[in-house]
């Protein structure tokens, strides 16, 4: 599978100065909450509001249709690569996501703590969901006692509760292993070097790796074991710089979203949180930028959370803060979000997701409230994500006619 | 790459008497005018405005999303062919431009003139823009004094200022021939056989044919070389009569556009240039033809010189003429443009493309008027350019059924 757009928008890609601003507000989109609107119908929103008056609207849809992303395909598709042909494994995901400095030659994986029975079968996938402290205490215990094979070193992450990130660095790894998870209880953990992986010598050493962690977690009460999935190798993929001629920055105060964006070779300015500061970094990160992406987690955390009120304050938090990056004037300036998160729904979701595109050369009349139903008329119309990208580069003459 | 929906509707098309008309305002679209409108919101234009009212409206997109389409993939798109599919080098756009009556055995190229020193180091790749005569007459000295090797023939046309087309004729000829325009100054052409065309006999041709040229030259004082880039071979494509089972063709006053038909077999019946002569020849050309291909370029010139007024006036000429054409009462009549041509913006651009569709078997409802906004809400939708010739050819009962 070849990412034929992006690969297209990439060859017509020419360096200017005029500078881009990429506001994610995580898990944005949400649905009508039996009548009451959407949490952006509900908010109180005067600069978002004045921003649709003279702006362009649309919706997104950032994978396909009634697919639900999770945040690096979310984020990918609005940093221009298609998420369906550049998939990251889940152990990149969750290295990035303790922010794990991952190297070229390193193969990770996401570990789940469990607990087997006597007879070696699995009664709990995740060991009773063990607090942190627990987690963090055991990885301890196993990284005194543990004796790689000459030249392999192991990193142990704690992620949260039973979950941990495993790293292997060394020359000439591959990522032909197993899933030791067998997702299910009553039987025992799978074999990473079982077919078809079993011509993986890294495979071999994650079985060697494990079974001496089952000797060493014995008398554990709960943790006993460890079930690893998703190996994967950090990715061999364009640079965002390169691929798009522009000079990207990101600002935000998540480790996996500095870690999605990191994948792509996009440096780090500065890691705030709230409304304010994001806006305020992003501004700064504009001077000397011709990409700033700037990300905003509370959205999304009061989606997950099922509170409704929380994410209309929160929008309404941002669109307080909005003139903060407004005041650094990009030439281009995009809000929106990575997929929605209803708060009905507690979760991510599969709904398209609002846009407001700031920009020169508009065509005019899109609404007057920046909400779903306004952005399903707005004259971006209903896109793939990873349009959106390229789209603004049009707007920011950074791209050459196709054809003569 | 293939042409999968364009493959489709050639495997559904069957012939019929009914007669489908495409009116190309070339540049069509246009953005706001920092409030003032489109020239279509503010052209006075009550026949499109009647078509409107009872005819469907919406948007195309000639290549892609943000992509600005150049004449020859804007027009491949009308024609029900993927751009992206059919690529055609500029070499043979620029002697379709000419037209220079291009064989399957020709190579064409785009020439420069250009100005060395006396190092052999490019100082002008434009030859300080001589004036087309100097242009015809330089042409007329080369051609008398050329020796290309035994069977090939070398043509040489002049385009305008300090621009001309090269074809080469002859048995076995390749088109695996690199630019020897470096596209910079302050060096030496390069070589037309270099890595990775080495393996080429043409491209020895055209170095030993240059070499010939400079000698030829010397004593200019600015065209004392030519530069060349973009050689191609005629393209072996379908013909659109085939392809759609419609007898096709043209009426188009400018080259450029009678050669993009040409490229695809369709062949011209008149070459007028004002809106009523336009719609009087289409409407003669439907009496015996089941698809008209009419184009009127002064709305993209009036979009190019930056002339809003004048991109009005030349919409509300063509809206005048209209009864011409209308008068021959074609069975689907299609008024769109091939890419959008601001004014703000002085040339072509990445907007979609407003569309009006005049058929049986609408829904109605549309609009009042005929401009992007309204086109926004129409039936047809937003649309990639290609899919709309197969719609005219199913509302004109052109297209089988697909499955049983």
């Amino acid at each position: 599978m070849e990412d034929t757009y992006g690969n297209l928008i990439s060859s017509l890609a020419i360096a200017n100065d005029k500078r881009i601003a990429l506001l994610v507000m995580d898990g944005l989109g949400d649905c009508d909450n039996d009548g009451a609107g959407t949490a952006l119908q509900q908010a109180r929103t005067p600069n978002l509001d004045a921003l649709a008056a003279s702006g362009a609207l649309g919706l997104i849809v950032p994978v396909a249709t009634g697919v639900t992303p999770g945040s690096g395909p979310g984020h990918l598709s609005l940093f221009g690569y298609d998420p369906l042909v550049y998939q990251v494994g889940r152990g990149v995901l969750s290295a990035l996501g303790v922010e794990f400095p991952l190297e070229s030659r390193d193969v990770a994986a996401r570990l789940n703590f469990c607990t087997l029975d006597k007879a070696g079968n699995i009664t709990d996938r995740r060991a009773g969901r063990i607090p942190d402290s627990e987690n963090r205490r055991i990885l301890v215990k196993l990284k005194a006692r543990l004796s790689p094979p000459q030249g392999v070193e192991v990193f142990l992450v704690t992620e949260a509760e039973h979950r941990a990130v495993l790293v292997l660095r060394g020359q000439d790894l591959d990522d032909n292993i197993g899933d030791t998870d067998p997702q299910q209880t009553g039987v025992p953990p799978l074999l990473a070097a079982r077919e078809p992986h079993s011509n993986s010598r890294t495979a071999d050493t994650v079985d060697e790796l494990l079974h001496q962690a089952q000797g060493i977690l014995a008398d554990e009460p709960r943790a006993n074991m460890l079930l690893a999935r998703g190996f994967a190798k950090h990715p061999d993929w364009p640079a965002f710089a390169d691929r798009f001629k522009l000079k990207p920055v990101a600002v935000a105060g998540y480790p996996m979203y500095r870690g999605v964006a990191r994948l792509i070779g996009i440096p780090v300015f500065a890691a705030p949180t709230t409304a304010a500061e994001v806006c305020c970094k992003a501004a700064e990160a504009l001077a000397d930028h011709t990409f700033v992406f700037a990300h905003f987690k509370y959205t999304d955390k009061a989606g997950e959370d099922g509170d409704l009120a929380g994410k209309i304050k929160r929008i309404e938090e941002m669109d307080a803060a909005l003139p903060g990056l407004l005041k650094a004037a990009p030439d281009v300036l995009i809000i929106t979000g990575d997929h929605s998160t209803p708060p009905s729904i507690k979760a991510h979701s599969w709904h398209s997701v609002p846009v407001l595109m700031k920009a020169p050369f508009l065509r005019g009349g899109d609404g007057r409230h920046f909400d779903e139903v306004t952005c399903r008329s707005g004259q971006i119309g209903t896109i793939p994500a990873k349009e959106l990208l390229p789209l603004a580069m049009a707007h920011a003459g950074k791209l050459e006619k196709f054809g003569a």
